[in-house]
């Protein structure tokens, strides 16, 4: 059994359908202020690998946008509830280059940390368009696509996504034994 | 002597100014994600503590405009590396409350930690003006005024400055010895 730390039960059921043998632990743990997802992952390991008992692992996911030098990155969660996804779209206005990637991090401890990483590429949208999913899916459309995520239903965005690529990974770790 | 742990020589410089018994110590530590200066100051210490032998403060500013909910807030230094002035200016383009203000806090540890805040009340500019200071300057129009800090001399925006008052406040409890 491993442990899946995070407060965010969307999360978790998601984790849960591609590894069962899982368990949601809501540990609140520091995220510092860093440039890359790694980072802050791994200082959430350090923080916690003496309070848990099992294997633990932790998800950390950021979208990068080229335009805004990787603007919002680690922050993303923090510039959604502030300036939202009108906030992203202003900043946009009228920028050619509108490459973007999402970016999950999952950072694993069983007395090593292992890090996996999943990264979706592609562009942010001129509008806001569909109701799905949630956070910045409405204005990113993933490389070959001409649909938002919002316009996706989840199996289908789950095909594409930065997140179900790193727990592929993660699982193809685990795997090995 | 109490040491402040900065590794910005321009912030020690002007600390120095108003009290002379310091010396810098550059120690990197974590900044948490958080919504409060307080908060990333605290844990800074919480982190220091234990690493100096000395009486020690660290500083942490913002800049918190209402109109985008506070954003850049506590996460002023990456917005201004990514999106800069020119996206604050993007963002509040037509806004009609251009409130802002910037917010100072000073973590002390003697033992127990001692928190001392400065705030500077203004507005954000509709452009850029003036050349001299740094970060978003050119854009901040202090309370009563209408120059940005930007086209103020240094000694004439220390007056109004959220990191002098703080350090006022400082300076006025290590006094009380």
């Amino acid at each position: 059994m491993i442990c899946f730390v995070t407060g965010n039960r969307h999360k978790y059921e998601e984790a849960k359908k591609l590894l069962s043998d899982i368990e949601m632990r809501h540990i609140p743990y520091p995220e510092i202020q860093a440039d890359s997802l790694e980072e802050v992952a791994e200082y959430g390991i350090e923080f916690l690998r003496k309070k848990l008992d099992c294997n633990f692992f932790l998800e950390d996911s950021g979208l990068f946008i080229s335009h805004l030098n990787g603007f919002p990155g680690v922050y993303s969660a923090y510039v959604f509830k502030t300036i939202g996804n009108d906030g992203i779209l202003k900043l946009m206005k009228d920028a050619e280059n509108r490459e973007a990637r999402f970016e999950s991090v999952i950072a694993y401890y069983d007395g090593e940390i292992h890090l996996f990483k999943g990264i979706c590429k592609g562009m942010i949208a001129e509008n806001a368009m569909g109701k799905k999913g949630f956070g910045y899916d409405p204005i990113f459309i993933p490389e070959g696509e001409k649909r938002t995520f919002a316009e996706m239903e989840s199996e289908e965005k789950n095909e594409y996504s930065h997140r179900g690529m790193a727990m592929k990974k993660f699982i193809s770790y685990l795997s090995r034994y």
